[in-house]
């Protein structure tokens, strides 16, 4: 047996009978804000990692991968090259470093309640934000989204959710619900995409994917569900794109290739044609849960993540 | 947080400072063999999982996803029906049943070391090999695969590699080298295919992955990884195929989905057309450190998983 | 740091926020009773453990230092050669062991309300029992032991409560109240003692220790609390001997030895004139959570483990 | 079961098969010093805590008791009230704040080789030291403690080892060997009393304690051993005062208590005459495992804490 080298470890419970463990070689930072307990954990494997309220939200080593596979999918099946993008949560500034490749996007914003976390993220995550939150595209706002949302009249060509998943009933509940996807919908210009992050997809943990599938199938006419594995998390990871129009499951690999050559500038470390054939091409055990799943979840009858 | 529920847990330490842990709800058998420590325990997530060393084999919840991507490549790459089928290793029996679902297949010779793993998982794993041991076609052989390909005159259209990886320098090593791959190549008809799990894919954990493929490379024409999340393991796993002729990279969907059809009878949970454009199109990241490994592992350079 | 050299953990959350771990060498028994989960676990420091809902009640390796503790005192403290005893709980056999090394013993009854641990341990633990069960003063009962006192005529020289802790609301809690305690009184002989397992000790986690000491004086004029520290616990642990008559703190060494002489058939491991002064002469931070403690307990208000 | 409130752990192995392991609610300071790791943990159950290359060496909540239990036994049986004292090692200040205690006290010198240890320890550990560091009967040397008293023609009433056991060989071994308590004995007064810290008590991992012990019987004529409960430690810990003339367990509760009148200045919270006997008290088994000890510890045949 490899035996452990450290006497400090992250544990992540990712369900009550199930975790994984991290050597922990130094704490970077660590507070409780108005909302949540967050901290920035250097780990022995994966470098810095943002640890909110107990949950690892993403590594140094591997966000590439968790932000790539967020943001890109979303601006490649839009109609057009991008031009507005919204990012609901996103806290470290990756996601937004990620949408601001796209040289056609004009103005992005981020709507983050926790104004600590995001604070906390620009002086100690450099080399996650990258200096995302001093361009002049970026705006962001500390407020409630989906108030937000309600007021704007703004309208945007991309939509991300990159929110901790609903551990308790709580406000965040009204981000994960079929009213809420109505509204996004409503945001969006008529080519636009939505994407979120959507839970794990571990063998028998996906009820939560496939439910936030089929909820937006409520809202949306075409839903594409697609994973990549989150190294850090020890587990792979779900995401969901869903559009009004283009169906990134027929975009060929040639395709996206052509699309990251023509929109993006720089270069992309994990998304490209074959990275989204991957991804999209759901195994079919997954396949088969999101057929089968029947719940839609709304305002009334929240999904909690236990 | 979501807290534990049990008081007594499977760790594993998948590097000396990360680990993935499982609730034990008990352990059905437990014993010492001539060559390794066997357990079988059953977890709370994934039900019955073998454990050899220390490391887990498989589980109950998700060896479909394990096994059915260990087998159906190489046969699906196979010149034509496949009629003969070697596995070397593949305790559990699984890997032959997967085997045996093509009825072309004549012949299924099973060369593991250890006859008490075998038979501990004959008695304790109904649910996974399904009665494959009894199948007339097969024949289960406990000698050191080595020199049973040495002296043997068969030749198979498939060779499957289902080992333990090489924990410590000894005889294991002699299973993983440039002169073994040979031996295999040589004892594979002139259309045949050799797979082998090759070790996690995560992050930051890819050098046994890289330098199989690479070694591969000085054998085989055609070398293909490919990759399948097994969630018990709590990391991404990675195969590789090798060929004489077929490229399974180029075999598309339809290809694959037609194929399913022609040669296996009953269905399958995991692998289909879909499932292999996810396995072969390997992420970027992955494509680049394959193409940057140098690393050719011999007999006098054989490599440890440390 | 020394790292760990097993993959299968016993964990005890002693407190929500600290805890103790032994590697497991195998699982001897486990079993659901209609009262609680049995387990008998080999560890690689103590042998075979008994756990009874996931707290560890003993080890091979240690237990005679907790059985001698749990009896002797109270026996030696006893008017005369004692006659008769009664132990609540004490499934593993041992406690009656103990006591059964007096000669002038002519009755030891146990009220057991688990008949199947008692049939466990009695199969499973011969270390532990040593053919206690099988000796012609042992009367082994199966109902509830508050019923059983309420209903005897019977009257004993020493009365034991080797219980688990009350982890939650329910029947075990009028086993750890003023009314009980003053059942009790009444059921043993006048020159008689009553002795209990009484919690951890730890320097931050007295709470249930000096909550008990408290209780009893409501009841008996001596209480004499004192400690021995269970390795396999992971912590110190309290006992407390209440009597109507002798102060065991007023036994010196001396006459510890003596009577131990007198009294005792076979030689004692832990127990002796010094341990009994180690035990009894409290440190002074204990003294004083004693004399802070207001809380007493009772039917209508018990005290549950957290 | 009690479920884990945390997901940030410090274990500590204390053998390769069992561990103790304390919720981590901040890390106050981490350094590397040019001799060791040492890092001040705050521990939910204990406040904040002293860790040396990974071995907790006291906390806040219970530091009283390794103090107290460490210094005043020394000092209680020095000939007369003690005027001079060495500390070996001691970096938390705290066994240098019960020796200034003792108004008799003219020159209290701390040789701890870490020069940063104790500044990290002055700074962040103000509750421990308590000024300390700052009274002018202190003096703290950076140096190498054997070659301190080979040059020193000091003499001392009492001498400290206050070290982390030899965890590798190495220099530290030299301060655990009989050549360096020979040089120890010839630097004490005639009345002058030796203590050490000598490893943990567990009920299977006596043998650093009871070798300790045999090898300074080799040196002077009274070695008595005595044991505290760490609570922090999850393990009884072991010390042993060795002394030209007075025997410590000869002195009885009432002499104790006597003496910490006349010669302490201000309160104890852990040790007098009960605790004294509670401590020296040794239970059987220890006892006897010191009579059965051959073991004599040299520069040649050095001992290490596996």
């Amino acid at each position: 047996m490899i035996t452990p080298q450290s006497y400090k470890w992250f544990f992540e419970a990712t369900t009550p009978v199930e975790g994984h463990m991290h050597a922990i070689v130094r704490t970077v930072v660590q507070a409780q804000t108005k909302f949540q307990s967050v901290e920035i954990l250097e780990t022995a494997s994966y470098g810095k990692t943002l640890v909110l309220d107990g949950r690892m939200q993403s590594s140094q080593a591997d966000e590439f991968i968790y932000h790539e596979a967020l943001v890109h999918p979303g601006l490649l099946a839009a109609g057009g090259p991008p031009e507005t993008a919204l990012v609901i949560g996103g806290g470290e500034g990756a996601t937004l470093r990620e949408i601001l490749k796209y040289p056609s996007i004009r103005r992005a914003v981020m709507v983050d309640i926790d104004a600590e976390v995001v604070e906390l993220c620009r002086r100690h995550l450099p080399e996650m934000h990258r200096g995302a939150f001093d361009d002049p595209r970026t705006a962001v706002r500390h407020e409630d989204a989906r108030g937000y949302l309600e007021r704007t009249s703004d309208r945007f060509d991309l939509i991300i959710s990159d929110l901790v998943e609903p551990l308790e009933e709580g406000p965040a509940c009204l981000l994960y619900s079929k009213e809420f996807y109505k509204i996004v919908h409503d945001r969006l210009t008529p080519t636009g995409t939505f994407t979120m992050q959507a839970g794990m997809t571990k063998v028998a943990d996906l009820a939560f994917f496939t439910a936030m599938h089929r909820t937006l199938r409520e809202v949306f006419p075409v839903v594409a569900g697609y994973q990549s594995f989150i190294s850090c998390f020890g587990t792979p990871w779900g995401f969901i794109l869903a559009s009004k129009k283009i169906d990134p499951r027929r975009q060929d690999a040639a395709t996206i290739d052509r699309l990251i050559n023509e929109r993006v500038k720089g270069s992309l470390d994990y998304w490209d044609g074959l990275t989204h054939q991957h991804a999209f091409a759901l195994p079919r055990h997954i396949r088969k849960a999101i057929d089968a799943e029947t719940r839609v979840v709304t305002d009334a009858r929240p999904l909690i993540v236990a």
